[in-house]
């Protein structure tokens, strides 16, 4: 089952504690549709400037991902510039130039409108509902989004919420889309918006998925070496709805599965700067990180004699 | 098998966005020993002053917790004030009064000496090597510690962990100590200073066991309503040791469920103030939320035809 997804294709500017890369291949839409690739084929949705470099493109033509709603318009293409610092969970937004991304009118070619499962990678709400609006009949749609349009656009977020199956935030956008600081509370309110499932990404403390009945927990994989944690949430959600659409299966064990190769494709995307690591990787590499979590997690069951 | 454990006996004054209590009882001991007095004996050394009241003696003395070693000295009993915000991860101390503890010379009764699991908490490295000495074959070795000794007397500190078998330390801490801000390479630093084992703690995100030749990830319970986050360190310590130490078992198995254990009694301790929730526990109530754990992080191994 094909992923459509809209979202940012971009240029970053990023430097950490561990070097740094000017004008590298980034933007959520670009993580997502890399890191879902390996699971379902993928249909993206963006815009880009006259200034996108063909290299870009034939990445993402060589991993198999459809660029034909891939506009191409006069201008530059959006930039962001940020750093980290040693903690690498938090991100400084140094600046970030809308360009092209100012005027974009998401209008899907007819081959995307059947699409069953959508990821609305994080831009303007009012965009997501748009993209949605042109979709025949999603099976699971599901989005993300940030403290930006928490704050300014919360009426319109709300709205688009509502139509969405599973949204992917962070704690502290939890805590500030609910106002509840507990995070089994912002679930719950959260979930009354609309939303079916609630996944709340920790970075480097992993991921929680919030359904009707249940609570999962899933830790991030202990890297020795992480060196730019830029496209992580996104890369984490490619993986997610890329197992999910690849199973055609939206029961509590496949969104269990689908949070643990999230939570892999993010490790993946941090040991490298921009798409570094995600195009070298191999199906195997998947797998084998996907059993290191089973590894990472594995306790016995309560003992008999336990005392 | 007994515990023996040396830390401070308290009387804390604490403020959450949930409450407040003054002078009610608390220290690093008192936790750890009634989280601990579930699983296996626990002999406590510490000391308190002439106000130590008749009532907190008789809530460790009605858990079983021998107190023949907790020495009553002329003076007040030690004393922390502290408060927290709505990010229960983070504590401000507002005052910390040493009294009685500021003379404190621990000294073993007989019947303590030939305990064979030891915890050391956070008190000065120096008592804590002191205790030590006078355990004539501990078998298992465990200490917590904090940013003020790490800073300001590092270099005893590094005497008594070489000593130490696994230390308990929370994830500021493991990077202070170790200069390194990635957590599997501050492992391998701390583990060449002469801890087997590494056990950190990251508050509301759980806890993570770094041994010879794995990585174990557990994460918090997730509670829709925590009220006092203090004390949760030391319970969960008391519920580590206390399951080690009433298995008799010290495999990678044992330790995994010990850090599941830990886990449950700090859970349990971030219910209520003070020690209100601890002593209210029932056996049923630990092995049952240990259960919810085993929900809470189980997943599938990877599905044959994953795609």
């Amino acid at each position: 089952m094909a992923v459509l997804v809209v979202g940012s294709v971009a240029l970053d500017s990023v430097r950490t504690p561990f070097g740094e890369r000017r004008e590298v291949l980034g933007g959520s839409a670009t993580y997502f549709s890399v890191a879902a690739s390996f699971f379902t084929p993928v249909k993206l949705v963006a815009v880009v400037g006259e200034d996108f470099a063909d290299e870009h493109r034939r990445l993402l033509t060589e991993r198999g991902i459809d660029l034909s709603g891939l506009q191409a318009a006069p201008g530059r293409t959006f930039r962001w510039k940020g750093e980290y610092g040693y903690d690498l969970n938090v991100a400084r937004t140094l600046r970030t130039e809308l360009n092209v991304f100012a005027g974009f009118r998401p209008s899907l070619p007819e081959h995307y409108r059947d699409c069953e499962y959508v990821f609305l990678a994080n831009i303007d709400p009012e965009l997501q509902r748009e993209v949605l609006e042109q979709v025949r009949s999603p099976r699971l749609v599901a989005c993300d989004t940030m403290d930006f349009w928490i704050a300014g656009k919360r009426e319109s977020l709300l709205r688009t919420i509502r139509r969405v199956d599973i949204l992917l935030i962070n704690d502290a956008e939890a805590r500030q889309l609910s106002g509840e600081s507990s995070l089994v509370r912002a679930a719950q309110t959260i979930r009354a918006l609309g939303p079916k499932a609630l996944v709340v990404k920790r970075g480097e403390y992993g991921a929680m998925l919030f359904s009707e009945s249940s609570v999962f927990a899933a830790p991030a994989y202990p890297l020795e070496a992480p060196v730019d944690p830029t496209g992580a949430g996104d890369s984490f959600a490619g993986g997610f709805i890329g197992h999910l659409a690849s199973a055609r299966d939206l029961s509590e064990k496949a969104m269990r599965r689908a949070i643990i190769f999230g939570s892999v494709m993010a490790s993946f995307d941090v040991e490298d700067f921009s798409l570094g690591r995600l195009v070298r990787l191999s199906r195997e590499e998947i797998h084998e990180r996907y059993r290191a979590f089973s590894n990472l997690t594995q306790f016995e069951a309560i003992p008999e004699d336990a005392s």
